[in-house]
């Protein structure tokens, strides 16, 4: 560690402990052997190097490509150091010296990596021909726009759009009574969200096919998708936490779902303790799934991000960053080492149960902190395994046998041994293995063949090694990896089809990208995503790039699901919706008094019910619909122009809306569906009579 | 026209002038010739025979597939009357049988069509490998989500999405002062639009990548898109009108854009003439592309929907059905005839500088009704060109010669020479050719080869013709027809690359299928759209199917553009914006009085300005923000919980948002889009004293 003074202008007492308490310098082993180390000065950033932080591979792009300076190839900076000179452009100046010469269809700047992609993207073999189906579903999470996205593999095609978070008027989502009132009620009456996390809820650690899970990062909420109907059906505020990063699931039976909280705030953050971060937390909420009640939080020390339930129920893992409970950027990323919390599932219930919690905001709170009591004696609730450095993903192998955090900040990942959590003394004995990955390594996937897939944001690869043979090897080694093919650019999570399952596919694997930089058009100053597609299935072909496909911004993280294990339905059953259905002959018109009107009404090809309805001015109107055809895909809805009105209606459908009739004059309330060859004609005349 | 008695219970004055005018009855020779013809009683709805409107094929298809009901067949209604018998079904039955094994991948059901699509599809022909950059961008609407969305064709990939009329948190618009305030003053204040109709502005008949307009059909707005920054800059509220649905422009430069009305309300719509539905009126909308100011506006009769202008600048073009000026779907469709309206564009600027007009609303609106003293002697200012029946689409061809509008409940596409209006004394006679194209015509588009693709709603088919041979061959014919392919399902718009201007490229089409049925995984009740890409590069080849593209309801119409006629920015460039950049070393907070505070920081990779700051609770701020990165594509944002704000932040962009600190406690902003290594430390410290 000679070119990493230790940065901390304020160690504290705990990171002073955890630097004495952690394993080999597995996370070190890179830089000494890289030629270009010795060079230059290392770069101190905040008091911290991040010289080491490069891989050989990385210097040899920087080193290599035209244009480059030298000396910035010297002083790398973690902040994606090279990406003015795009990959692309390498790329091409390597063809215009004929280096890579046709091929024009090939990606990776590693010619030995390249054969596959040209070939995988031309060939019908991943392509999915017009009028055949996909063989998988992606659920992607939109990021900041608030929604899930629904991708058919291997097309890539995206299927669906379900708002979760937002306001969305294709389908009417916050315009309705029922998804009104859940957005303003359960919802805080927050117009945004931050999905990060889609989790599909399972049944003896396969898909069910039931429920989606998501979080919202921004306003700490939690939302369920209901997989019948492709439609957000419930959302939790949660109390007493900003910012739930992690979403995921107690296994195998999707027992509880666990929002993992990230920023630390007062608890409640109500104004008090506003100076005093001291005071500040972070927790976990372990949610019902059936009634979306939060069951009981865990306080832990510093920051957490991401989650994973074990496959047996006992153990859940969070990672996290700044177990400094620092303040600023500077503060938080000083310690060589942060934590994986593996949370022991029954004996919070037991703590809970036994009324070892405080309630804030009517939540029980259990006391997760290092110093604890209820971390004391051989049953801890919360074991905190020291890793190098702000680990970011966690997640748990198909077997159920270990528990793999990403470095994020340092080039390995952590290999932790969950049956060994309750066995060892010191929770850092559970650690087994700690290969080295690559630069930045954020998040690991599965392909159920005793391989593990880490996305390297700063090197922009996917690295493909064996965790068994991590096992086997030296801290710090390369040896355990198998394969490594170059994304473009810089990844975030990546997901491989079925991963979180105990089963997964092997075959698919997408790698989500954040910067797409100059891979497609260009589209100003906002770029897309890129969300690439590998096929995995052939180890002796290594991994193969399929396809780029553009994500607008900013997808986090996906579960894939065979298409056998979704059973959508075509149509709604009346039965499964609170509002009883409006059939033909039943629509009425009521006056309830001078200022209330109740309108139940049915739509069907080419007109409503009611062809005109006369209002006052300043009515209170309730409007309720029923799209009374039996026909899938014969999709109506009511437009009512000016009053921000459009309610989506899908076969035997019923929605409700309120609203004041408070502007006087004619609206055409309209079918914004494309229905019938009358679809113009499709309409109903709004009268508001003027009150004057 | 013995099977189709007249319909009209109230026939107008105008409806039988009408009818006495027309040229030889184009649309009914067909049903004469079917076979079936015959064979069972016309249906009759709301007083009209429809019968007439089913084409042989399409009695083929209902009579030959399996499960099909005999009398069904012989008893069809213009409501997607088959749509339960889904294609793909009847495809499978036929590969059960050996008809079609083989051809898993081909999607037509005519054998004679469909080796193409399984080919096109699977080859390299028209895919884009990993890395390579799409030929065209696609503007596609995005209907009632309010949004514009970019395609690359041909990978079908959707490159960007574009808010227009509704918030949306990813890109922050609607978040953001400028955005915001344009919503809510230009934009009247409305959270979600109905787009319809993307057009990209031209110079001398060819696009310029300046701008694209879209319309609002919802609320009566317009829109224009920058295709510099691919951003939303100008939104006009159009008064006196309720959905403006056609959005178009006079050509060659892009003199003026114009919005077509479709509703007819009283104008202004106040309250005033709430019940007499004679007061109502619908105008066309000319707006100055570069102030967006309404110009004028013209009162017509009927309802309108799409427009085209003519090449050479003095016409423009409307559609229109409703000419009976009914309230009701079965009022509306009566008539045999609608018009297409030729609007004078130099008479009307003339009207108006001699005063002939009555402002309403703050806008001069000129009287081009039938009746109008403007539309008497030899300038009439609007020609009304009747044709068959509720004519939906009109377009004008590449080499300016002829408008071409489809019949939509008529089988038949009009033909009308654009020279001869002025020349003519009937309207009438300006009708040079009306071929039968098939069941349901809705739009046409143009390879610069001589021939129009038109969309059959009802047929599913996209229907290639020759149209100096349908001036030609006598009206009524098939001959002109040279090729048909099945779309899946349901077409309404086409649009062929660069179809619109000029010099069509000739090579790809797209056909936007408003049904997808099970073209796609099932994803609930609510359907996505088909949109189909087509090479048409090859005239003997035929039409060929490459893709079946999902789509977000709800495309409705489309603009192809060259990749060489954009060019946008990659940057902000600062002075393109109205707000001052933020350099490092000018931030600062300011505390202007009590309860205002104005602060002024910059973001770059992992740090804000302020890494804390204070308020007190109540206090008003003004915050303003610069990305100081100087690297394309490394995008920042400021999200701050729980205060619904989320401003998007591209190299080199300032944005400002104002808010009021209303809720005490700890809030930790932080960047929402991916950005480096060290993404999730970076973050602002906001600390709202309570003020208690």
């Amino acid at each position: 560690m000679t070119s990493q003074p230790n940065a901390s202008d304020e160690p504290t007492a705990r990171a002073d402990e955890q630097r004495d308490e952690t394993p080999a310098d597995a996370g070190e082993t890179g830089p000494a052997d890289g030629p270009d180390a010795a060079d230059g000065e290392p770069e101190i950033v905040d008091g911290r190097t991040i010289e080491h932080l490069l891989t050989d591979h990385e210097r040899d792009i920087a080193s290599t490509a035209e244009g480059t300076d030298a000396t910035a190839a010297k002083r790398p900076s973690l902040d994606l150091p090279r990406l003015e000179l795009g990959r692309r452009d390498f790329m091409k100046a390597g063809a215009a010296v004929g280096a890579m010469s046709g091929l024009a269809g090939c990606t990776s700047i590693l010619a030995d990596e390249d054969d596959d992609s040209g070939g995988a993207a031309g060939s019908g073999e991943h392509s999915v021909a017009p009028g055949e189906h996909d063989e998988y579903y992606g659920f992607l999470s939109g990021g900041h726009t608030g929604e899930i996205r629904v991708v058919g593999l291997p097309s890539m095609r995206e299927l669906m759009r379900i708002p979760v978070f937002q306001t969305e008027s294709a389908r009417g989502y916050g315009h309705d009574a029922k998804s009104s009132r859940m957005l303003e009620e359960e919802g805080d009456g927050h117009v945004w969200g931050d999905t990060h996390h889609p989790r599909v809820s399972q049944t003896d650690n396969d898909y069910d096919g039931r429920w989606l899970f998501v979080n919202d990062k921004a306003n700490g909420r939690m939302a369920r998708v209901d997989l019948e109907y492709f439609e957000t059906d419930a959302i939790t505020n949660v109390p007493n936490c900003q910012g739930v990063h992690g979403a995921c699931m107690q296994l195998p039976d999707t027992q509880l779902v666990f929002g993992v909280g990230e920023f630390r705030v007062p608890m409640p953050n109500d104004g008090r303790d506003v100076q005093s971060p001291d005071e500040y937390g972070s927790v976990i909420t372990a949610i019902d799934p059936e009634t979306m009640d939060v069951e009981w939080q865990v306080e832990v020390d510093g920051n957490m991000d991401n989650g994973d339930g074990g496959k047996e129920g006992r153990w859940f893992f969070a990672t996290g960053y700044n177990s400094e409970e620092g303040t600023t950027e500077g503060e938080m990323a000083r310690s060589d080492r942060d934590y994986v919390k593996a949370f022991d599932i029954p004996a919070i219930w037991d703590a809970v149960e036994s009324g070892q919690y405080e309630e804030i905001s009517g939540v029980p709170v259990v006391d997760g902190t290092k110093d604890s009591p209820l971390n004391e004696g051989d049953r801890p609730i919360v074991r905190y395994v020291a890793t190098p450095k702000s680990p970011h993903g966690v997640s748990v192998t198909p077997n159920g046998k270990y528990a793999i955090a990403s470095g994020k900040l340092d080039p390995s990942c952590t290999v932790i041994d969950i049956e060994a959590i309750a066995e060892v003394d010191d929770p850092q004995d559970a650690i087994v293995g700690q290969p080295r990955i690559g630069m930045g390594p954020l998040h690991t996937a599965y392909d159920g063949r005793g391989h593990a897939y880490t996305t390297t944001f700063i090197d922009s690869e996917v690295v493909k090694w064996d965790y068994e043979a991590a096992v086997e090897a030296e801290a710090g080694s390369e040896e355990p990896v198998v394969d490594r093919h170059d994304v473009h650019y810089n990844p975030g999570h990546l997901i491989a089809a079925e991963s979180y399952t105990a089963s997964p596919q092997g075959d698919y694997l997408v790698s989500l990208n954040k910067l797409s930089k100059d891979r497609f058009l260009p589209v100003g100053p906002i770029h897309p995503e890129n969300d690439q597609l590998f096929h995995i299935g052939d180890d002796d072909a290594g991994m193969q790039l399929v396809k780029d496909k553009p994500s607008y911004p900013e997808p986090h993280d996906a579960s894939i699901v065979h298409k056998d294990k979704i059973d959508p339905a075509k149509t709604w059953d009346p039965d499964d919706y609170e509002l009883e259905y409006v059939a033909e002959g039943e629509e009425s018109f009521e006056r309830v008094d001078d200022s209330t009107v109740e309108i139940e009404m049915w739509a069907r090809r080419n007109e409503y019910a009611f062809p005109e309805v006369t209002l006052r001015e300043g009515d209170e109107v309730r409007l309720k619909i029923s799209n009374i055809e039996t026909t899938s895909d014969v999709i109506h809805s009511i437009a009512i122009p000016e009053y921000d009105i459009n309610l989506a209606l899908a076969p035997q459908d019923t929605r409700e809306v309120t609203f004041t009739a408070d502007q006087p004059g004619v609206f055409w309330a309209y079918c914004a569906y494309f229905c019938s060859a009358l679809h113009l004609e499709m309409r109903s005349r709004i009268l508001v009579e003027p009150s004057a």
